[in-house]
C-alpha cells in the first residue's frame, strides 16, 4: 500500500487528502493545529460575528470513517528527500509520496517585534486575540472620562490593503459602529476612526483598477480613511507611525506581507523572492517525482507565465491535481501538467458591498455580495458548518444582533486599561 | 432618581438588574467579565459539546434598550458604607442602594499552587483551558508509542463529588469515549480511565441518599472509578496523590471547595466559616438598610434555620426579592423578609442519566434527564442562546457529532507533549 504523507491541512492539503482518502493508500496528515480552518471567514471571528466553531473542523472528524487516514498534531522539523522520511516528534515517518502544503503566514518585513502590538489574522488564536483587543478597547473607552486619552481606544488601524485588510476594515466599521457600540452608554460610533494603510498606490492591487476604485469608494462611505502610498515606520504599544504621521491607537491589525514556513528552506531547492518553492509544471520539486509543494508555499506559474495567486481555489485545485497524480489517474505525461482554472476573485467590504471579477466579468454591490456569501457558504467544509454560518448570518442580518462579543481571557489582577498594554 | 449599583452579573446580580432596569432608576452594573455566563452548562464547553457563545451573553446586550443601565468592566476594590461609594478604576461611584452579588470561586484549601495543574470550572476561560488540556492529552496519547508513558494522557481525575464534578466525570466518559476517541487511530476508549475523588462518604452530599447512590451506580456504569472518603494530598505536573495512591495524569479537573470574593472582607461584617457574608432576613447587612449581599456570597438561612444552597435558583430569587425591596414593592416590613421557594435540585450524569429532587419527589433516569434539559434551556438568558443550545444538543444527540473540538492556543515552538507540561 502506498504511503502518502501530507504536511498541512489547509485548503491544499485537505483537498489532496479528501481525494486520496478513499483509495488504497495509507495516509498520514500532519498539522500544527488539530483543525482545518476556513480562513476567508476568519475576519468574522475577529469582529465577533461568528464563533470559531462555525468555521473550523477537527481534521480527524473529516476522516472519521476512514481507518487508513491517520492525523498527527505537531510540527515536521525536517525532510530527508533521499531516505524518503520526515522528522516528526523525535522519530522518522517514511513516505512513498510527500505533499508539502504548509501555507503562509504574515510577514512583518523583518520587524517581528511589531507582532505583539499588531496581531495578524491567520489562525483562530489570531482572530480571538483581535476580538479581545477590540472589545477591551471599547470597554476602556467606556470608562475613560478624558476624551483625549479615550481616542486611542477608538482608533483602529489596519495595515494592508488586500482582501483581508479590506474585509477587516469594512467589518470593523460596520459591526463595531452599527452593532456593538450602540450597547455602550458613554461612547458613540461617531467617535471611532478607522484607517487603512497601503504601501502601493491602490488597494486590492491584484484586482482591476475600476474594482479597486469601487472598493475604495465603499470604504470611504463607511467612514474609513485610506492612506495610500504609505509605509509603516514604527509600531509600539501607543500606536503606529505611518510616514510622518503618528496615530495613537490600541487597535493595530496586521494584514500585510507573506512568508512561508521555515520547512521550505530545509528542502534546499530554489525559491522565489518570497521564499516560496519553485516547482515543476506538475508541482513536483526538482529531481524528485514523489515530492510535491502546493498552495501558498509554492511559486506556480500559469500558462501565460504569470504566478498563480495565493488564494484558496488555487490551493484546492493543486491539491486535487497532485492527488490524482499519486493515485495513478494521470499516467499520461501531458496530463501531469497542472493547469490553473482561474475562477476569479472576490472580496467583501460589508453588507451589500463587495467586488468580484470572474473570467473578466466584473461585479460589485449587492449582487457581488450575495455571490460572495453563497460561494463562501458552499465551500465550508461540512454541512453542519454551513448550517451554522447561514443561521448566524441570517440572524445577524435580520436582527443586527451582537454576535459573540465575549471577552474571555480575564486577568482580574490588571485593570481593563492595563490589560491593553 | 435612585442610583443602584450592582456588583456582579451572575444569576443573582442579573436577576436583580432585569427587575430594576425598567424602573425610574439609574443602574450601574460592574463585572470582572463582560458577559453573563450560564454556569450550569459550562462543563459542556469544557468537554467540547457547546461553544462559549452558546451559553454566554454580553451584559450590555441584555440591557441594550435601556439607556438608564450602564455596564462597566472591571473590579470594585473597596466599598465605603458610610459615604455610600464603591471604588472602581481609581474613582468613586456613588450609590443609594448597593447589591453585592460577587458569587464564589473554587477553593484549593490553601494550596493555590495546585491551580495551574488542576483548573477549576467557573469561567469560560476555565472551560477552554480544560477543553484544551483534554484535547492535547488525546493528541499526545495518539503519538506516544510507549503504552506506559501513554497512560498518563488517558487518565482523567476529577476532584469533587458535587454536581459539577459529577457532570464533568459523566461528560468526559461519554463524550471523550463515545464521540472524540473514535476519530483517533492509535488509542481506544477502553484505554481511558476516569476517577472521581470525594472527601465525604458519598457523592452529591446535599442530595438524598438514594439519589446519591443512583448517581454512583450511573457513574460506575460509565466506567468511572469513584474514590470516596479520600482527600487530595498533593498535585503536580505528573499527577495527583490521593491518600496513599498516586495517579499519573495530565488531566486533573478541580470541582471542589468554595470561596467568596475578597471584596466581602472589606465590608467588615460577620461571615460564616466559608467567608460568606452573614445577612439579615431581608438580605441586608447589619446596620445598613441599603446594602444587600445575595447569591453564593451570602450565608442565608431558610425558615427552618438551614442554610440555603448555593445554586442558581436561590440567587435568582434573592436578586428579584432585593430588586422589589429597592423599587418600593415591599414597604410592608413582613414582606421584606426573604422566603426561599425550594424548587429542588437536579444533576445530570450523561445521556438519559440524571437525578432530581423536587419538593421531596425524587426522579432519576431518562425522565430526570429530560426535565434537566428542559429546565436548563428555559433558563438560558436569551432566545438566541436557547435556539443554539437546543440545535446543538439535537444535532449532537442524533448524529453523535464531534462538537467543537478545537485546540486554539498554538504554541508551535513547543512539541505537543511539552505543551502539556
Amino acid at each position: 500500500m502506498k504511503k502518502v504523507v501530507i504536511i498541512g491541512a489547509g485548503f491544499g492539503g485537505l483537498s489532496a487528502a479528501k481525494k486520496l482518502a478513499d483509495d488504497d493508500i495509507q495516509l498520514t496528515i500532519i498539522d500544527k493545529t488539530n483543525h482545518h480552518l476556513f480562513q476567508p471567514l476568519l475576519y468574522q471571528v475577529a469582529t465577533a460575528a461568528l464563533s470559531p466553531g462555525d468555521i473550523a473542523n477537527p481534521i480527524r472528524s473529516v476522516f472519521s470513517e476512514q481507518d487508513n487516514v491517520e492525523v498527527l498534531l505537531g510540527e515536521v522539523t525536517s525532510i530527508d528527500r533521499q531516505k524518503k522520511t520526515v522528522q516528526f516528534n523525535g522519530s522518522s515517518i517514511v513516505f512513498d509520496y510527500l505533499i508539502i502544503a504548509t501555507g503562509s503566514r504574515h510577514s512583518y518585513f523583518g520587524k517581528d517585534e511589531w507582532e505583539k502590538f499588531a496581531p495578524g489574522l491567520k489562525t483562530i488564536n489570531d482572530a480571538l486575540r483581535i476580538r479581545e483587543k477590540i472589545l477591551l478597547s471599547l470597554e476602556a473607552a467606556e470608562i475613560e472620562k478624558d476624551p483625549e486619552k479615550r481616542q486611542k481606544y477608538l482608533n483602529f488601524v489596519i495595515i494592508g490593503g488586500g482582501p483581508t485588510g479590506l474585509e477587516l476594515a469594512g467589518a470593523i466599521s460596520e459591526i463595531v459602529n452599527q452593532n456593538i457600540i450602540p450597547d455602550f452608554r458613554n461612547i458613540t460610533a461617531s467617535m471611532t476612526k478607522v484607517y487603512m494603510v497601503e504601501a502601493l498606490p491602490k488597494i486590492l492591487s491584484t484586482y482591476p483598477d475600476d474594482l479597486s476604485k469601487r472598493a475604495f469608494e465603499d470604504l470611504k462611505e463607511l467612514g474609513v480613511e485610506v492612506l495610500l502610498n504609505q509605509r509603516v515606520v514604527d509600531i509600539s504599544k501607543d500606536g503606529v507611525k505611518v510616514g510622518d504621521r503618528f496615530i495613537e491607537t490600541s487597535n493595530i491589525l496586521w494584514a500585510a506581507g507573506n512568508q512561508v514556513s521555515p520547512l521550505i528552506k530545509t528542502l534546499e531547492i530554489e525559491t522565489d523572492k518570497s521564499g516560496r518553492a519553485i516547482v515543476n509544471d506538475d508541482l513536483t520539486i526538482k529531481n524528485y517525482e514523489n515530492i510535491f509543494v502546493i498552495g501558498d508555499a509554492a511559486a506556480v506559474k500559469n500558462e501565460e507565465g504569470e504566478y498563480i495567486p495565493a488564494i484558496a481555489p488555487a490551493a484546492m485545485q493543486q491539491g486535487r491535481h497532485v492527488a490524482s497524480i499519486i493515485n495513478g489517474d494521470r499516467k499520461d505525461k501531458s496530463k501531469r501538467i497542472f493547469k490553473y482554472n482561474d475562477r476569479g476573485m472576490m472580496a467583501t467590504i460589508g453588507k451589500a458591498k463587495a467586488v468580484a471579477v470572474i473570467k473578466g466579468l466584473k461585479f460589485s454591490g449587492v449582487f457581488a455580495w450575495l455571490l460572495w456569501s453563497i460561494v463562501h457558504v458552499l465551500f465550508l467544509i461540512s454541512f453542519r458548518n454551513r448550517l451554522r454560518v447561514m443561521a448566524e448570518w441570517m440572524w445577524h442580518y435580520l436582527t443586527n444582533s451582537p454576535g459573540i462579543r465575549l471577552i474571555v481571557k480575564e486577568d482580574s489582577s490588571k485593570s481593563t486599561i492595563q490589560q491593553l498594554n
